[in-house]
């Protein structure tokens, strides 16, 4: 698995716990790399959802994903229970990085860890947009 | 949505909750017709493997999935709270027929209703074979 | 697998070119039950796209699935190439019942045999609606 | 979408046709962030299988997937035919460093690129172990 150092717990400001599914394992009985993705997407949205950030069918503004990367430190494997961990690298004025880590429910150390890049463009024209300030407010609540 | 008679809660024997995904939710912004399909092979396969009656790396026999079914009544988006809940409806010598039900979490009727139906083989030759006592026992816990 | 008798390819009046993908393999290293009906949807809104009778992003209205079901033959496993054929078995006020099969590239008999209905729905207030002109001429082209 | 310079088609050494489904596309209307890198795990892996270098049920050795990431360029969406490029940036004594592009068809600038880290364990101990001479021979075709 990936070496190198790695972020521990008490880097993150929120978590989130996380339920695999029969499907997240592969044919090698680990949950795929790919799925690690797709617990990004959630831990993300379902923050800014439940900070009143983001109303997926009607905010003006939605955030585009251009860039994605993960390190994997060890296997996981349906049915474990995981937990979410995210904080904000950096704030610019349509931009968003966030940082993550999915950890094994009560473990110090993660599993694996990623990065997710946020650009924010207007619904209908998907032209690149300022964050709106309630956005802007939740973000900074996890910030580094 | 689908019409005609549906379980209620009071119908069901066992009971897990669901974490929705982002990726649940389809172009229309609500779980796709698939994804349910994923939760049934998950509430099905954590409660044999709760039970003792599954490991999924290492036990002789595994069960194949030989029809599956579902019927659609409300929608569900993510990031809903949603409970699975299942039973037995029918144990054969091979073969199992599981009946379940998705709430959304404390709804006393169901968002969607299905079956699934397992026949257990040996994991090397993939013939069939007789349930295993420690799985018959576990299924007979939550039939009806 | 399921057993009784299945439809064959002379049945099917519609056929397309399946490919599948790593993740469709679960840990019994086959393609999964679930993916089965990723399959379907697609088999389906494919169709409906071509014919110009679809458009994801604008048609006034759309099909949102009611009841769906899969009967299992034979097991499927990446790389496989593989077809997915399809026809209309019933076309309602608002409703169409369309019959599916998966065969692996070039069988007769089927891999998988499904179902999938559809009621079409006005997209602002989700109530049902007849089907469109160019819809249903597009379900005629390969209706039983 | 993501900034900065991009490899383009003439920079890679493996093309192979990649179909969308459905369920690419998420509430967005376009093909979600995290299925691109299922994309990957699907070229990579086909391109072992057809040159006979990965049995995904026998191998003694497979490869674990280490560390990956993506840069997202212009947006995709269901029904899109695609492209899938491969080449090999790096081959160590255990590990596989994979660089990937997803064009449109016929297009020559990337819809996304992406890197892939592979370590090759055996299969049983989940140990590193070295690169099988006909891994080696098959990376070395598409080596850069």
């Amino acid at each position: 698995m990936a070496s190198g150092p790695s972020r521990k717990r008490a880097d993150y400001m929120h978590f989130t716990p996380i339920q695999t599914r029969w499907s997240d394992n592969d044919v090698y009985a680990h949950v795929n790399n790919v799925v690690y993705y797709s617990f990004f997407d959630t831990v993300v949205n379902q923050y800014l959802i439940a900070e009143g950030a983001l109303d997926i069918e009607r905010s003006d503004v939605i955030g585009l994903v251009v860039e994605t990367g993960c390190r994997y430190f060890e296997p996981l494997a349906f049915p474990d229970a995981l937990e979410g961990a995210l904080r904000v690298a950096r704030i610019g004025n349509s931009s968003v990085h966030y940082e993550l880590g999915i950890f094994k429910a009560g473990a110090d150390g993660p599993a694996a860890e990623g990065r997710f890049v946020h650009v924010y463009v207007d619904r209908a024209s998907r032209k690149p947009t300022s964050l709106p300030p309630p956005l802007r407010a939740a973000l900074e609540k996890i910030a580094i």
